[in-house]
């Protein structure tokens, strides 16, 4: 029989239909060729990028090699810094300039090295740019919300092989951060509790989700997960902005993503994915929302990791109501046997 | 400069960041190759799928050939029609039984014919097929929504190359139609108008996204679209359900997609799509639900196309925040121009 779950925080409801099932061997893919000539982000080739926003270097110049983690902006930005807003209606709509930023992360001067094939304090420095980048754009008034994310492989939506990740500063809250907002202040409001610290508790009590854990991070299968192998990392310490993030949780998380993504490797064959980092919205535009009162109980920052092993089709796209062949249990049984 | 467009019915934002842009002849693709050989689809193999549940025939009893419709049970279904619903708790979680139908409606006899490429009757045939079926599903008071959407291409999650759409009934209301029910509600509260009558009269007005017009349907590209070459099949008639369809508006419906899929044809080379029916949720499960109020005033039915042309990447994933490298104004210039 197939099981309809709902999530807790947003209200989506997810089938999981196991009868349609695969098995992880099934959704085992080849690895992709990569290419490293002409790379913009190898070592030696910084001329290729624009000029570099932000690095930790051993030695060299800006725009030299030398670096460890590099920073730069998007050659082809979806949005553009600078220009006014120019927020305006068109009859019954409404449309705005596209101001924002959008920056590539850089992880590795390497280019046949994944994030999580480096040891946990290289990880750390990547995940201190996100942070010490989103502490500079938060200076910026204009933009309400930076977003964190990471496509490896084509069909996740990644043009270069080189291990990198990006940042996109927008200028309105997306839908789907509003949502989650909106879900985690309503249950503070039944409840008092922060949901997120809820499902912490309830998934540690239950195990069978759980992936990974270690003194900072719980790495687990979502109860109501929209695709296969979907695995969420959450602090254990509240706190609802990634930027206040502290430097023994860096390597903490860093160890949860090496050790995570390595457990995706073993049991998938270095599967396409996507990892988007939720973190709260800025606040200096948002003061008057509904969702600031209590949004440093209820909200809490994490990290979703979606492998891109189903394809999505038109029941999901119309309702946004997915069909997960795989069980969240099995998916995280499956990943907990694999060492890494 | 890239441009930030809002949703006017989801309050979703979009990017139309069309420096990224591609042109329309570089999303073409080669049209797959088709098997005949063992399609459960075909005239002459109708043994190879479950008993049909109805048909329109010229000849031969039920399960033989003669058909020139025939609607049929999912082989594999995402949810199921017998059992108890079990709505429970599992902590702080919830779940129910996957209760459901799931359809197949195998829209002609001929392996090799598009839906696109039959005479208008026929195609009303098939959109009459989806009105008999939901008025035969909502008799059952455990089915909330009734989804119709139909892939095209395996990028859109189609299996099998026959033409033929699906049928979902599920016993919650998806996300994405709650939030098209509550905006539409919402605006209907602030101005006492229909929001879908407002955009109606606006691109009637305005023009430049308008693709084709009949006397019942209009056909354009949505101001906010998501996706390059996105369409949107709006009746000008008031109705919120799409069972409500009059014999002639399901021929004007017919000749509408035979127009439009046409057009897509010629101007992307037969692209991958999905297309969805939005219809009202089910009254008779639903009468306590808020957003009945001013459903009949305020909600229209309407179809919309989702060409698959790019790739959904970590970016849209964790936001549901769009990037469109093509403006509906490039796009319905594009289709309007192409003769069918």
């Amino acid at each position: 029989m197939p099981e309809l779950r709902k999530d807790i925080i947003t209200d989506r409801w997810v089938i999981i239909a196991t009868e349609r099932a695969r098995r992880p061997q099934e959704y085992v893919r080849p690895p992709d060729v990569a290419d490293k000539s002409n790379c913009p982000f190898c070592a030696g080739q910084e001329s290729m990028t624009p000029p570099e926003l932000w690095a930790v270097r051993d030695a060299g110049g800006a725009n030299q090699p030398g670096w460890k983690v590099r920073v730069v902006p998007n050659k082809f930005p979806a949005l553009r810094v600078e220009g006014e807003m120019n927020r305006e209606g068109e009859g019954i709509y409404d449309r705005m300039n596209g101001i924002g930023t959008h920056e590539v992360i850089v992880e590795t001067p390497d280019h046949h090295c994944a994030l999580e094939d480096q040891p946990v304090p290289a990880i750390g420095l990547s995940l201190r740019a996100c942070k010490e980048r989103m502490l500079d754009l938060l200076r910026d008034e204009r933009f309400r919300y930076i977003l964190v994310f990471k496509n490896v492989g084509r069909s996740a939506g990644a043009s270069l092989t080189h291990s990198h990740c990006q940042l996109i500063a927008t200028p309105v809250t997306p839908l789907r951060i509003k949502e989650k907002l909106v879900g985690a202040l309503e249950y503070f409001g039944r409840k008092e509790r922060s949901v997120f610290q809820d499902i912490l508790r309830q998934e540690q009590r239950d195990g069978r989700r759980v992936v990974f854990e270690n003194d900072g991070f719980l790495v687990f299968c979502p109860f109501a997960a929209r695709f296969p192998f979907e695995l969420c990392i959450l602090p254990k310490r509240q706190a609802a902005d990634y930027h206040a993030i502290a430097n023994e949780e860096i390597l903490q998380l860093a160890d949860a993503l090496k050790v995570t993504l390595g457990k995706l490797n073993r049991a998938l064959n270095q599967p396409q994915y996507n990892l988007i980092l939720h973190t709260a919205p800025s606040r200096a535009s948002h003061r008057r929302r509904d969702y600031w009162g209590t949004i440093d109980l209820d909200f809490r920052w994490h990290v979703e990791i979606l492998p891109r092993l189903t394809l999505t089709a038109g029941f999901e796209w119309g309702t946004g109501f997915f069909i997960n062949p795989t069980s969240p249990e099995d998916a995280a049984a499956f990943l907990r046997e694999k060492s890494v």
